[in-house]
């Protein structure tokens, strides 16, 4: 139930044996759903044609909005990529839908971007004063831009793509279509995810590996951060920016974003939040009856505090799945609040129980304050509320949407003062001296929690 | 992950002090989403005004469809009545949503109609011999027919909804209103559940108690089986229809159709799914590392089958939410089956365990079958299938889409050689002897599972 | 330009070789969209199924936007009707959309009217005592209950449809499909039109005739006032109603309901307002430079004055055909009437010039004010008004929608004062005695020029 | 009737007291919406805030489909430019529509363009060997591109277009909005209208001097061939292009374009159609009983032939306003084409009548061969066809969409073929020379009449 909002999911794929791509890329963008659910499109085009015939689609709305049936049949090709969009940078608007398709020297040339640049005024400055118009208020489209030029003084589309990829600063997974090649980058901390699946003779790219499932392919590996992959025909090439000072995979994929059956850069998701519940066991232990989850997020984390603790796991909670984004907010009268309309608790299951209700993160406080009133007015005896991550205190400057520090409860109040805020008996956070195992080693952006950067951010 | 299809619900409100009940309507509508996703509808009135003045909207689609914003703000009144309709009798199509908004005699009636008549053939024969017309193919406009017929010699409309409800038969939840009356009738067996709420000084009628809560209403006692109450502002008489030879509760709400955090006729739902995985325990024991449930309707029974047995509870499977009723079905090359889209399995979770899956009936097989090999692709070394229901052998005539015999696996396979097609390591169902321990003693209709009919139903 | 409001248009085909009609419908359709751009709808269904099996399709809106191609294509059957419709009485709400498809004691009956009874409170009182109800407030509903209830004691429902045409008072033209029967109803003063048509073996029914070459049939007859034609198959049966003192077509068929293209009741439109406007040169010549209408109704009669006065008939306005019905009405600032954005004058036609300005009758005035002030603009020196009707002076019962006595610029002036009011240098009407030579000696109803109603109304 | 396509409307306006110019741009594109229905749109802006703060909507469709009273009420500012667009470059796709809203070195910059380049490629070519990318196939964007690579270099956003339109060849008239200016461009051939406008203080541009009266502004002069205007608040700057070798405006503007209340380049257009028809009475003599044009496009021309010949004019065809885009094209059994649907012979004016037929053009001549046999069949002894134009022989590059010469009739056959093919008794062309008297002596492009093009066109 976080209010954190990620970026965006990307897909591509790739078929030398000609199979129409349109299909898969439907299954993968639904499958990424999670990732952004205010636009979405997709772009295919056939290889064999001379210099592109790109058909794309791009509106505001879910995927079975955007890409009806009606649509889908409508397009053709054997190399395509598509997008799911949450915005970050630019306005809410149609216009600024992914993917972007353009012209440029070689033909046509389409983009699918997850992520943020901390250096697109400068980069959108040096192309303006040469005479530049843009479109969009993307990062996207100054990237394409970059590309275009490189491309002019460039022996390959994949020697634009590294170059421009010298020049952008973030965190970025981008995947590209030109019209007979489809190229991966992530960069080089790694701090956006992107995938590589097959699917007989097609390479597929992915933000996760769930997407490479719903489109039939096999993993075969993660894209390394700072790679730069080709992919012409059966072939994948590969090239390596320069190498940053460490890795930094945002550790928020694993604690909310990722899909709950990805695997990311080694490390399942499932296992990370499980071995987070069984962390909070450990070092925020307590009596307790029955340990629960805020559905969905909060749920795997609640069972790995059971399977530590010796505490019987249990669902508390109804969920109603018909309340969607139309949804009309009660008003006064009918005393309930949006969270009491989309969750009801079980009363049998709490009653005379004293709970440990885990959830992924605290943003306002006021959802899990509800939560924990209705746990109260069931029945509950006490409820203990562990939160499987630190507390947010910092910004984050590559691509996640944390509320403004002054709407955060953590930046702003003791841990003693946001457990009598929202009414807990007790609360316990995760250490940010176990994130690090819950990544099982890996080495992590955590600067949301700690400040610690992975690189110099000054001037965003 | 049921195939059987349930109904209608059904919502009524009137608010002496004039308050507009269209918000709480929707609100209750919205919180029986699940008994009906074809077609809903809402009609209010002024109980002030000359003769009704009623304002009403309905059509095929979801509450959040067909109800939007702008739709439930130019709606006034403050007495009312609301549907969610899932076909039965009649076809699929606008014209047979609900309510039905009629004139007749003493100005405007509405009506709103949850089960299935069995003698509708000789009543609306009757009417149409003496030269009635029809505009739907529903049971609710012949019962609206009847009510009209009846108050030509009626005191009130309450006597003629008396009158018309002793000569319908079958299972039936009504509510209606009169320009100035909200009446709710149950069938004299209690087939079809109708409770009342109360908040401030309006009365609720709705289907389910969780309904109520929605409605910012307390649950004050579910109507009696035969009860015709009639709700007069602030005031709730009652008659009762000639006693049937027994109640005859419907089993299938304990079962699948209620909603978990609902109450009806006394027995908490949540409760009586839980006994049902307990008793599936006790009678179809299996050593095992790990139950789990089908989401969302296997998993309250999955608990109670590990409270009961001792072997831990946990989620199996991540659910894909975003995968609506327009999502395009996969192609072969995709390899991939509509469940496999909608459901993924936590590998981790499952991997080298011996596994109990429990669901609430089995229809066709196909889908319990693809989750079973989905399971083992994951690593699964057993799966036992639990199911919380016993096998489906007989026709529904009172309101409950079962498919047809030809279609039922059960009517047609030995358990033993269901187990096989399906794959599993075992199969249990749940005894017929247990249903009545599930409901906690309750007067049952269970004639899906022994044929033991409530009434006589030949000619339907 | 007229704001005079007509009731309906009716059409009906019935192919006893089995082609299906239904593209034939939507093409008569089309050509009386004219006759009600409210809303409309059509219904087919196939003689060889047994008890009907209609299919139908209506809603708010025009024939283009309601009738599309996708509905017309699953639309299939040899017998059908259809129905364009402006509200006279009923609510303008989708419900009221016609035809109306009932079930009744022989199968499915559908019908389709054009016009207005003035017993209905009656015939409506009689059905409501006996328990009927009403989902609708039309009087189409109200006479089908009739035919309903006739058919039980009648031996074919040619007979049932004759009984309630016997009861029903007004003007009507009625179109009726039974599961194998075509039946045509008109009035017995023939108030409102319906002819007869045929295309190779298939009987055509339609409100006017140019429905008839729409559909590709040939004219064959008017069905005569009072006529109950019955066509089964390649047959067509007729029968009498009693005679009416005396016939009593409607004279605004004439002068603005009809197309100008249509021939009724054996006197063709065009040359009825050819006519009007070579008399009103007779009774109201005046010196001029120029003749010209109001675009489009004005124009036949302008020519009609410009052949009998020898003045040259000219354009003398541009229309904008893109101004629909949700043109947003000018502000203030841009100091424009709707009616300047619809119609602007062609200067170089007018400049200097003394014109007769033609149109077809004045209900409020505002119109014909704001084109003389436009025309003057533009440098006419005078501007002569006529009139091709009587002045406006009483109301209708019989389904054409005049604006109340209050609105009636010619209830409450005299015609010096309108002519002063509106700014005409003179202004003539159409005599009252001439009307019947327009109509070339047919007997009409000219009730709303002289009161002389061609029945009792009183009760209406 | 005219199967020739025109290419664009542009309107634009700019109130320095700050009244919202939303309103008046919607009600200029109205009256400018005969110039294209394909997509249309606007965008205003405020000049008082800091590097504008565009808003702006467009799509396929007609002005009041795209531009709905939703749409133009959340609109606000005080300088806006609009389009209504016929395709000629770039696909049928909403990507294409106008205006074209960018951002550039100095804020916002809009684009309304009416015409069509002949050096596209080159200008294309030198910006994308630079590294351009392009998001539409339009010229406007080519424009746009050039104008912002001016700008870096140039004192002012005029002095940018100014340079600008230095290197675009063809036929153009631009409507251009910056954060402060709005700006007026016209080809130095005159080949496609612009005029000047004034409100109040505020000034207006627009493609015709309809769109100017329909806005409420005076028409002050047409703009100048080769002028660039620059409205900044209250003043109007000027600056003229280098000369032309001759002027040469469009003379299919006079012939059917432009609405026939326009006045352009000092040439009135309905003056303009009536000389032509003159003409043609002088040049091709027949004796006739009446005089009748092909609604709307032939009438004009028909009045003109009918007071030099003395032949009286009539209306001869009635045309059903309601055959919209969506209409259903009816099948061999309804044995009707197109356009009996939509216009139907008045048989009593025709019958036994000598007729002359004045029409616009002959493209495919299926058209006016099916109104000939219309009238014999409604029993015309004679027909005889006038066009008001001489016939097409050679494309037109600058914006005109004239069908390929494969399916231009005069292009294969001489005009006795023409005649015998379309079932005239005799046809009668305006004859080129006839054309200059036509247009008042104007100096004219009529390449596709003699092949004369005004500038080279190799290299197209």
């Amino acid at each position: 139930m976080s209010e954190i909002k990620e970026a965006c999911g990307v897909v591509g794929m790739y078929d030398p044996d000609g199979e129409n791509v349109a299909p898969a890329l439907y299954y993968g963008l639904t499958a990424l759903q999670h990732r952004g659910q205010e636009a979405c499109g997709m772009a295919v085009s056939r290889t064999d044609k001379e210099r592109g015939n790109v058909c794309f689609h791009k509106n505001l709305g879910l995927v079975s909005e955007v890409l009806t049936e009606e649509v889908v049949e409508r397009m053709d090709g054997n190399i395509g990529l598509g997008h799911v969009r949450y915005s970050t940078t630019g306005a809410s608007v149609a216009e600024n839908a992914q993917p972007l398709v353009l012209s440029y020297i070689k033909g046509t040339l389409a983009l699918a971007h997850n992520g943020n640049l901390i250096n697109t005024p400068e980069l959108k400055w040096e192309l303006i004063q040469n005479g530049a118009i843009f479109h969009t208020t993307t990062d996207s489209e100054v990237i394409a831009f970059h590309i275009a030029r490189e491309r002019v003084h460039s022996a390959s589309v994949e020697e634009a793509v590294y170059k421009t990829a010298l020049k952008i600063k973030g965190g970025f997974a981008l995947v590209i279509m030109s019209p007979r090649k489809l190229i991966g980058v992530r960069d080089p901390y790694g701090l956006k995810p992107l995938c590589l699946g097959k699917r007989d003779n097609a390479y597929v790219l992915a933000s996760e590996s769930c997407a490479l499932a719903a489109m039939g392919a096999e993993f075969v590996r993660d894209i390394l951060p700072g790679e730069v992959v080709t992919i012409t025909g059966e072939e994948v090439q590969s090239k390596m920016l320069p190498v940053a000072e460490s890795r930094a995979h945002c550790i928020f994929e694993y604690i909310y974003f990722a899909r709950l059956d990805s695997t990311m850069d080694g490390v399942r998701v499932y296992d990370a939040r499980i071995r987070a519940g069984r962390m909070l066991a450990k070092s925020h232990p307590v009596e307790a009856d029955l340990v629960t989850g805020v559905p969905e997020s909060g749920l795997p984390a609640a069972q790995g505090y059971g399977l530590e603790s010796g505490i019987s796991f249990a669902l508390a909670f109804y969920k109603n799945s018909y309340i969607g984004r139309t949804f009309i907010k009660p008003t006064q009268k009918e005393r309930e609040s949006a969270v009491r309309m989309k969750l009801s608790v079980l009363e049998s299951a709490v009653r005379d129980k004293r709970i440990v209700l885990v959830d992924d993160s605290i943003v306002r406080g006021t959802t899990i304050a509800n939560l924990i009133r209705m746990l109260k007015e069931a029945g509950a005896k006490e409820v203990h509320v562990r939160i499987s991550s630190p507390p947010f205190l910092y910004p984050c400057y590559f691509g996640t949407d944390v509320p403004s520090n002054s709407q955060l409860i953590a930046a702003n109040h003791s841990e003693e003062a946001i457990c009598e805020m929202i009414g807990a008996d007790s609360l316990g956070y995760l250490r940010r001296e176990d994130l690090s195992e819950m990544a099982d080693g890996l080495s992590l952006c955590k600067a949301c929690f700690d400040g610690a950067y992975p690189m110099d951010y000054s001037g965003v």
